[in-house]
């Protein structure tokens, strides 16, 4: 008899492209449509501009203070070339952004800074982590972020940047830059609060009735932690460049704010690290349930076997049919030995109880 | 048959706050009681005086010298934040005091320390540890402390600061700092202390009558060891920083002092270890001593099926019903054959007392 | 009964050759052919020039700008060694060279550049990993790759080297040093996409009807996941090396490059270290699987033991031959114990649905 | 049934002295005397002087050159006090030195040196470490040596001292001071010496005849070498800075035999991790035997009862009652099953046989 | 019954010489015989001289240049002890030549340098390694070996230095030097070839017929591993000193060789990482193997029980002697139960089928 388990994490790497030259950007993700959105901010301290162009728009544009674009759908990789060749964007970074599989890294160049990392959301339905990869170039007064598919966590700061007023808008663009990396950093607490209650959930199953099923389940929450752990580790080293190196393109009171941001990754990679040992031990708790199951089925077999053989047998001595038997002429002879059967019977349950079996 | 378990031990992280700006400070506690209490002791070495002003009066305050304000509750986040920004304090140190999931971390600012560490008590009633964070500042003249709940640690200190003469007084503010410090890393010695006695307790519970409910207090044990970690590990790296650094608020000669606490954090970080492979040691004998059990049932089932299921044989045998059965007409048939059961009986129990399973 | 098992990887390590002066190159491998293939191309960022000389030709020939040596076959110790004498390698090199079983590495000389590793290729048929070395020498103009056998990836850089135009043949021969390890490097995606793939397979085999042949199946698994540990862990630190070593012969701009490289090797040794939890706990699947069939046949066997046991009992007894059994005269006695034994059985059968044994 | 063990190991850490001040010297180990014994040397190249001052003598005592005090017994702690007072050693370390929980650690002042690490007995009757602090002092002339209680390993050093002439005595004081520790870690080699013979012992008593206790024996040593492991790894790092810091009361021609220390201690740790992992290896052969012996139980009961089974179920056909049973009546009928009885066990005997299970 | 076992390797440290002064040179090996044999090779680049003097004549022997001095024999202490001073040797060093349980070290004076290190043999008839401390000292212009007992790897080397001319009489004494660790270490591959084949056999045996001998061997062959590795992982930090250090005993041409040597010695250290992990391996799979037994014993008792018990209380119950069992005067009724029985049997034995069991 099959199994059913949800084996929705698999281990394959990404769409093949060995052969073709490096900096040769493939998209590697799933088409999700084909064509891409742009969204445009431009903003100062008390103003802000928000259009939607399309990429012809965009590259015809021209610069003007403080913007934020915002591109969804990285299926157009034309476009996607077109639009990071506008910023001088190395070929390498543009495969980067592409390549859904990086990990998470920071390139810093002259003129701009790029990082890539993962934007990840709970789906509780089938209790398992997605992951959405955010790629985000910073240049002197622009910040472009890249992302798979519509929707993400950057709606506070959209209206943020609505507002009549609002420190974003009061900053410099890193400060912007910043607030979109804390606010996806941020999102990773909600994660582990779901992974937490999940680990919780399991624990429950785990100790009271568990079957088979709660093993693969176990099985798959420990794929999804090694998945939160390969997105977050690299993270504490890409943030912990962006606190620590000498670069331009952040100023120094916001260099303060990343080491924020560096000190809830620590908690996060330590949450995992709990999460991951935890995790462990529901498996170990989950086996010794099954050698707890066995046992009592043992104890059952036992107790049976240990009562009746020994009765069966000596009803068996009186079914033989010797000649010469005195007890089967007796008057009481039966009830007598039916008498033994009950007292040996209630002196083996009396055993029992006191190994506590029973 | 459900498994009733303390399951005080729960991994959900913290209130989630995703989407507000950083440095905006929310309690993320449990609401202990609406107000906040002020205690503030300021003292000279040979004088002292003690009050405890409300909010307004605590922000009109005229500064003096030497002055530690004890604070506790945090649930009235309007007044901590207008604390803290009489005294300067960064946004982003305002969140970590109110966020009592933060981990041990200490801030150096020209005109401050920032420091937030936890203060653990041993709850011997659920056997379990519980936590809450302390936030130090120190300026030149100096300390404010934060805590959730009544109920601490300090009143030794408190005590030394109403004396006639006590070293605290004669010296700086820093080595009050380092006191505080000091009487709270102290404290940590308990909880080893008891969570020793605690995992004596569970290895003779293990050892002597382990029942599914010791395994479930192992692994109870075993979370809160993993918090344990969790809060002295980074401590070290924190009270290494203020060993260490230049920093012109922390005395030289209060430096070396630090040392001492330092060492008390690492060994207390080697004690947690010892517990740990204790802890999981304590798994492994759990499990055998049900492999054990397991061995001893068998060893019953096979004492009584090989005893009886050959003697039923033979009586089965007699018990047919051939016509021509020469033994069942003799005078002793019967007697001889309850004989060669007994003999058969007697020379199985010596094999299995050979075998050491009687 | 002997298991048969495909035990394909072997742990044997080289031809032993203690003994032989150091400098003494000797090759290691199998016999694949007498001769060797010795195939030139030159070029420039306009033309080729494509020949296959053999040995002799090779020495004699006059030095001209920028070409690719492809050396096929490492039988012909002689012929190796007069190659590279010709280019100055020193004896060490050579010997390198010849030995197979050579962990990545790269020694920088003034006039050169040495670097071996492994070209990988998965041979689907045996579900395994086969490993050709590749040794690969930079000078001024010239790029000297060696191989065992033929058949390499490197068939889409000839192509272009071929094509009318191509950014390889523009660049110096630095960049051809790069496309040829970028290449090899691009082809351990496949190798993690296959093994990704063939554990995914084990998984559910592991799950759904796993046999004694599986555990077999993940143990030589776990060996081809050490193999490719064992190449690719010391690969991060040459393509180090070459990233941020201060060497002339790579140019600054092609640096650049191997950082991608090194990027695509640290996540490719992620992705090791992933496998590798996934196949030890698909170990731990496969033991809680036989752990689970125990309980099975336990139950099945507990089952009928329980149920009949009892009922062969109350048979056994109405079975005694003593005179006075009042029960055996009765009109429906037989009637009677036959109701009573299925009232036993249906009980017992309800005892066993309600603890879900059935 | 309680099992008797030897818990000789507990895990509580120290006398509780959380809020006095740090400072304050509090003995924490058992009162074994309630006074201190001391026992001064005083010598030269050619010369020495023995004699045993009770505190009062000592602290008048006037100062001569190259002296070794050597004082026994912790319980008085005034005494303690008033001479480390007149040695001028700071309060901290007067509390390490009444501390005897301390792990091992060096600290260097301007004016004296003080480390304090363990002295180790192994206590063969109940096969366990017994751990004594040691703390040395040593100054420009002095050396002060702190124990709990008298038996050490310093005699030898003694002895030579008394020789008419001896290299200690013609070397300065650092000499003396090297050689108290060298002969204290050279004790270390003994306790190696005796725990590996031990768990010699062990692995035979696992390998022949295992039983529970065996099991609580591996897990006692475990924490021998826990607590081996807690008091040998910082005395590396202690020895460390004796062998590379600059420092002017140890001479440089000494500090080259320090350097012989650290080699013994470091192959010391070697040691117990070879140590720790033979006795988890152990655990596991432990458990090997179990399950081992659940094979053979089962091994017995499967023989018997499928002998026996089927021959019971043919003498209970022929126990039915059936009027038409025609081998009833057959002359020899009785006899030919008998004969088909033995056969069959002879049969299944000999599966048995070949199944390699008898 | 005692399990007979190849105990070979025992933990026990070495010959107990606590309280002897340090640099009393002792030697802690078996006593091979009374007396040293001294093998001595002088040479140039043209000529040899080999000759064996006593330890007499080596002492007055004047100093000539390029010199091998191959000392055989630890036990006569006091020609050690002689001959070391000759040559200036340090106390301390001398007590480690004569100690045969060093850790592999090198020491660098400013007239010498002082390694020593183990040879490793395989000894196949009882599958383990046998160690040999091999000392060597390099002068400016003589090479001073020491070794325990006859029989070692240099004769490769005798023979080249008595062959007309080579490589090692044309260069420095320090190649002579190199050569001879160069050797040592190239016989480690032997080793890491025998051990590898052995593993392999092990696991041939743990998959098709494993006994519990095989257990055992697989635990001796662990600890091999674990001697291996503690005399190969300290040597690569010998020879990376020896590679990387200022030092003038080893010309810089040489150097470059050491580099190689290194490079065997990190391939050896994964080898005997890849080999520990096997052998883990192997233990679980034994452990499988007994796993799968019982499951193969319980599915034989379960058969046959779940066929032979119903079987059996049929018979029992037309056993039973109610006057009124209408079913047993019926003319047919006998072989009727008798073919409900076998179709019982049939169906059951048809489901064990599909369950696989059979």
């Amino acid at each position: 008899m099959k199994t059913t388990n949800k084996r929705n994490k698999n281990l394959s790497i990404r769409t093949s492209k060995t052969g073709l030259p490096p900096g040769t950007p493939v998209y590697t993700g799933k088409k999700h449509s084909e064509k891409i959105d742009i969204d445009v901010f431009t903003y100062s301290s008390t103003d802000y501009h928000r259009f939607s162009p399309d990429t012809e728009q965009l590259l015809k544009m021209v610069d003007v203070e403080k913007k934020w674009i915002n591109i969804t759908g990285l299926n157009d990789v034309d476009a996607i070339r077109s639009i990071c060749d506008k910023f001088g964007i190395h070929y390498l970074y543009q495969e980067d952004i592409l390549n859904i599989d990086q990990r998470p890294k920071v390139e810093e160049d002259d003129e701009y800074l790029f990082i890539c990392f993962k934007s990840l959301t709970w789906v509780d339905e089938i209790k398992t982590i997605e992951e959405e990869q955010i790629s985000l170039i910073l240049t002197q007064d622009t910040v472009i972020s890249f992302q798979e598919s519509p929707g993400d966590n950057f709606d506070p700061i959209r209206e943020k940047l609505m507002a009549p007023s609002s420190i974003i808008k009061e900053r410099n663009i890193d400060y912007l830059f910043y607030r979109l990396m804390d606010i996806t950093v941020d999102g990773y607490y909600d994660i582990m609060d779901n992974v937490g209650k999940y680990i919780d959930e399991l624990e429950d199953e785990v100790i009271d009735e568990p079957v088979r099923q709660t093993l693969i389940k176990v099985q798959n929450n420990k794929k999804d932690l090694m998945i939160l752990r390969k997105n977050i580790y690299p993270l504490r080293d890409v943030i912990n460049k962006l606190t620590y190196n000498e670069n331009t393109l952040i100023d120094v009171k916001t260099r303060k704010y990343f080491r924020d941001v560096l000190d809830h990754t620590t908690q996060n990679i330590e949450n995992i690290e709990t999460f991951r040992e935890v995790n462990m031990s529901l498996k170990d708790i989950y086996l010794n349930t099954q050698s707890n199951e066995i046992n009592k089925i043992m104890k059952v077999l036992t107790i049976i076997s240990t009562i009746f053989i020994p009765l069966t047998f000596i009803a068996g001595v009186y079914g033989m049919n010797f000649e010469n038997m005195p007890e089967l002429q007796t008057q009481y002879g039966y009830f007598i030995v039916l008498g033994v059967m009950v007292i040996i019977g209630i002196l083996l349950a009396y055993w029992f109880k006191r190994k506590s079996w029973i």
